[in-house]
């Protein structure tokens, strides 16, 4: 259940404790040398599609792993198995984005030997899940090409606490009337350092970019 | 803010509270004899452009006015303002969804005279906006082609809630693999009564049978 909550008190108290839960996920994964990245974005965005690619960009996909959030369904964590990589379902039911205790209690069950980077696919919501930190490396949001020029405007905290945005489906640029270069102008309005990589997982465009910034 | 909140009895108050609310405006809009839908969808869909479309299709476009929810900016009022359709926007900052009061409260100085049908254009997001009545008549769910076929099952509180699926964005279908009959498939699953139509703003497809629907 997603909620504006007054008192303003409470925000307060259950950021707190999702924070005290953040902070313990963030040790677990230091002391495991994972890199852990939280993937934002809207619904149908094409994060899955975008893990797909990066397990097969890998040349052991041992080294990857993936928490994926739905309301409903296992559906993208069994994509990734089959694309490869070790991945379990987390069902929120309800709630609108992950919170950090979700991910502590899912890591209890799940095996990170030699995982190297962790991906936590979040709920498709471009809100929700920029106020919740899980413990994570990195905040990476993507966003489709679909979803037009003026979403970092009108989303921008998720655009504010992304690290980077990967510029989804840049296949379907042909076919569509957006301009890539006023996504880019929308971003650094928003993003304190704008840093933005267009990639279509369908032609691979973009994912040795992609796998350049993920491993530096 | 966003909220997964316990206790329940909290959730319970804040949606109670929003229903008394939503009954106010549902009377309102019921002694205007206005017809209101509550338009929801993931970030980018396509809903503004719906809604472009939407004006451009009756004889006289003073019978539509929109109330157009987002976080930030008001572009989605102007775009349908350029489209000839009174509108106005409710900023919501932090909120994810639009509320019973939000609107109330824009009702006070929103002119009504005239208008038959009311559009409430909710914050993009296929969560949230499902559990928050806002004295609407209908619910219309906006589903784009490119977001997958997958969606009615993952997000199913919100394909339960619909009225009405439109599926947008139907001219990029040539362009790729998605399947229209597997998302009918899985709003079966989750809708009470099944009901989509395939539309394109762009070209025009399928707009007279949404006209049809929302004037029967």
């Amino acid at each position: 259940m997603c909620q504006k909550v007054k008192p303003v008190q409470l925000d307060v108290r259950i950021l707190a404790r999702n924070d005290n839960a953040a902070a313990h996920n963030r040790e677990h994964f230091s002391e495991r040398g994972v890199f852990a990245v939280n993937v934002m974005g809207s619904p149908g965005s094409g994060k899955t599609a975008l893990l797909e690619a990066t397990a097969r960009a890998f040349d052991d996909v041992r080294r990857v792993a993936a928490l994926a959030g739905d309301l409903a369904t296992d559906n993208d964590a069994a994509r990734l198995r089959r694309a490869g990589m070790r991945s379990a379902a987390i069902e929120t039911v309800q709630a609108c984005h992950l919170d950090a205790e979700m991910v502590h209690h899912e890591l209890h069950h799940f095996d990170l030997a030699g995982v190297e980077y962790l991906f936590i696919e979040n709920v498709g919501n471009l809100v929700c899940p920029a106020v919740y930190d899980l413990g994570q490396n990195a905040n990476v949001v993507v966003l489709s090409v679909t979803e037009g020029e003026d979403k970092p405007l009108k989303y921008p905290t998720m655009f504010a606490k992304a690290d980077l945005v990967l510029l989804t489906k840049c296949d379907l640029l042909p076919h569509l009337s957006v301009n890539v270069s006023a996504i880019l102008e929308a971003l650094g309005r928003v993003m304190p350092h704008p840093r933005m990589i267009p990639v279509s997982p369908l032609t691979g465009e973009g994912v040795a970019d992609w796998m350049g910034w993920l491993t530096a």
